[in-house]
């Protein structure tokens, strides 16, 4: 017996049609002693439609005095999708129950729109699966301490199946999704990328933070934390995917790296002329933080020992790159800095592993590679866990390739 | 400072001007003391989407089985009216919450797709009164002790709020509607017909049950057990409408009778030339009754003493008659009875009042009033506080006007 967490997302159930060939294809593997527990996403432009009634009332929806009450329109999604899916599988003689992310016991704090799962108390959905349902669960929410309803952030429905998985202490959470596995590069960049058979959550955690998109980190960190096994696979095949676990159970899956990360969404602020004197860097770094914006990798060099002047080369995500604009604006004239650039074409690309900690030329490997491509390197940051550099956006794709040769070349 | 409940039906609610629309109105009319609870229905049409949609899974989306997921699908509706209503005077500027059934503490038996409120807990509605916000409600649903979502029955919004007028002990719950109250005969017939400014409790029941179409006698008799004031009024006007409540307060609105009502959705039938032996009732209307088919009038009469035959006559709803044409032709089988006759050309006209118990004149009054209108008596039934009779479907205009005349010409 297995007890499986299997999650959906919003694209897998995007019709009445495809709610029933998500059912077929469960019903299809279940074991008749396997206990199961579907987690899905709002059917298809659900969401976005909700939004749009919004929009009817004030264009401006997401005003923090509305934000609870969108939690309450945007949690009918997925309690539509649980229905229809509960129904489809009765419609195979399968009995099934749909719950609410509030009925699951799923707790979060009252960050409405962007909630933490707090805790879980999976009572009822043990029972349920206990009578021999397979039990539906509505992702992406929760109730806070009042019974609210509440929307998890960003990839909130991996998070509440995975958080689920672990509190039911269930054998393993599917992730299903539109790609197969996790990549060692991004497969649509680089042609003889390999999927994996397994990845560490840290490495995992390393390579969603430096740009692979398929899984959010914080999916991930709870998933570390219940210590479930996370296994990404498609929902168009029947293949295994990638599992996410603890420790690497296969000797022969060990590379030096497991692979190689990029992210596009990277833009530089260079300051230039600035006094070094102390304190300048924190009254930069605190401006930025004031207005919510996340610095990555950041380089302070000494031009000029004798006038003891300096730059500051930053970098920021591109979204937030205006907003970034104005700030340092200000502050560049308040500390007399002589220049400030700006440079959108940049790009990250970073290698992962938990091995290279005990191979001391990996970094030097990745600096050949990226020299024989002709591709030059702006900015370096280390992790023990990995190695990333800035370089010119327009060289990324060969920047990739050239790497991940290095490394993964038979 | 008063505490009402009013209630908004779907097509006050149907898109989102309709949503702002109903908030102004409310805005306008409160007092700056005044406590609100406002229940809705879902939006327009949203109802008859989801149903569609539970369609793509099976077309039968009725079935037994089906019924609690029904339930978990239907009552995203009012959770999205409650959402968009709230944000709406949040947008004026009033605090306003909205809650679903199930927080609003509406507990339901579980009988899905057609529950009866049980007990509500109003803590949580009335500790956001107290905030001094406008409380949204979504009408039509509550959960049951498992806490699953549960609609209630046809007329259940108006049967959520007036049940809630009476567990938060209101001043009033205002019923908003497209008639602007209930009228001493349906104005669509009858041209003359007045509308009333108070009705009590019982009469409003026997009105409702005798066809008169505006409130569902559930929510009536909910009313009377917590002797709330229900207003049932107009959604387009303010003007004031009708009150039902226990007793008149306004002397001057006493009249023999307080309406006429009619009903279409009845059929006869006749079953001929049965032996009147002890039990035959019972046989026949055993397995009307098992079959779930109500019978409103029943005679028997005596044809033949000396052959000791009897002929029975019954009225049911007009949508139950195929199926009780079949029990029926079984029984008379088996009864050995000579014929059944079905007429599905009949109406039923009656006249309520609780003033008719003394005046001993009232029944013979309407019987005139349809002579002079040419109009043949087929059955009579009378109560408490009511007298019917069952006549030609096509001459219920007639019938209607020249009764209504009777009572209430100046």
């Amino acid at each position: 017996m297995a007890l499986v967490v299997k999650k959906f997302g919003g694209s897998s159930v995007a019709t009445t049609e495809k709610i029933l060939a998500v059912a077929e294809r469960i019903l299809g593997e279940k074991k008749p002693e396997d206990k199961i527990v579907v987690v899905v996403s709002a059917m298809g432009d659900t969401t976005d439609e909700l939004i749009a009634l919004a929009e009817g009332i004030d264009k401006e929806p997401y005003k923090a005095t509305y934000l609870r009450e969108m939690d309450m329109l945007l949690t009918t999604g997925e309690q539509i999708s649980i229905s229809l899916l509960a129904m489809a599988f009765q419609k195979f003689g399968q009995a099934a129950i749909s719950l609410t992310g509030s009925m699951v016991g799923v707790k979060t704090n009252s960050v409405h729109t962007k909630g933490k799962i707090l805790d879980i108390n999976p009572e009822r959905v043990l029972e349920e699966l206990n009578k021999g349902k397979i039990v539906v669960v509505a992702g992406f929410q929760g109730a806070d301490n009042l019974g609210d309803p509440v929307t998890l952030g960003r990839g909130g429905s991996d998070a509440s199946a995975v958080a689920l998985a672990g509190a039911l202490h269930a054998d393993e959470c599917e992730i299903f999704t539109d790609v197969d596995g996790i990549y060692s590069a991004d497969p649509r960049i680089v042609k003889t990328a390999r999927k994996m058979t397994e990845i560490t959550y840290r490495e995992m955690l390393e390579m969603a933070r430096l740009g692979a998109g398929v899984m959010q980190p914080r999916s991930v960190e709870i998933g570390h934390y219940f210590n479930i096994p996370i296994h990404v696979r498609s929902t168009f095949s029947d293949k295994i995917g990638t599992v996410i676990r603890e420790a690497y159970t296969l000797e022969d899956t060990y590379f030096e790296i497991r692979g190689v990360a990029h992210d596009r969404n990277v833009a530089k602020i260079a300051i230039l002329g600035v006094d070094n004197t102390p304190g300048i860097a924190h009254k930069i770094f605190s401006a930025l933080a004031d207005a919510n914006i996340s610095v990555d990798m950041i380089v302070q060099s000494i031009r000029n020992l004798d006038k003891n002047i300096t730059d500051m080369v930053f970098t920021i995500e591109k979204s937030d790159l205006s907003m970034a604009k104005k700030v340092i604006d200000k502050i560049a004239e308040k500390i007399n800095a002589s220049t400030v650039l700006v440079e959108e074409d940049v790009a990250k690309v970073s290698i992962v592993g938990a091995g290279m900690v005990g191979s001391p030329g990996v970094a030097a490997k990745m600096f050949g590679a990226l020299a024989r491509a002709g591709v030059n390197i702006d900015i370096i940051s280390t992790s023990e866990i990995s190695v990333s550099c800035l370089i010119k956006g327009s060289q990324l794709v060969e920047a990739v390739n050239s790497v991940h040769d290095e490394f993964f070349r038979d």
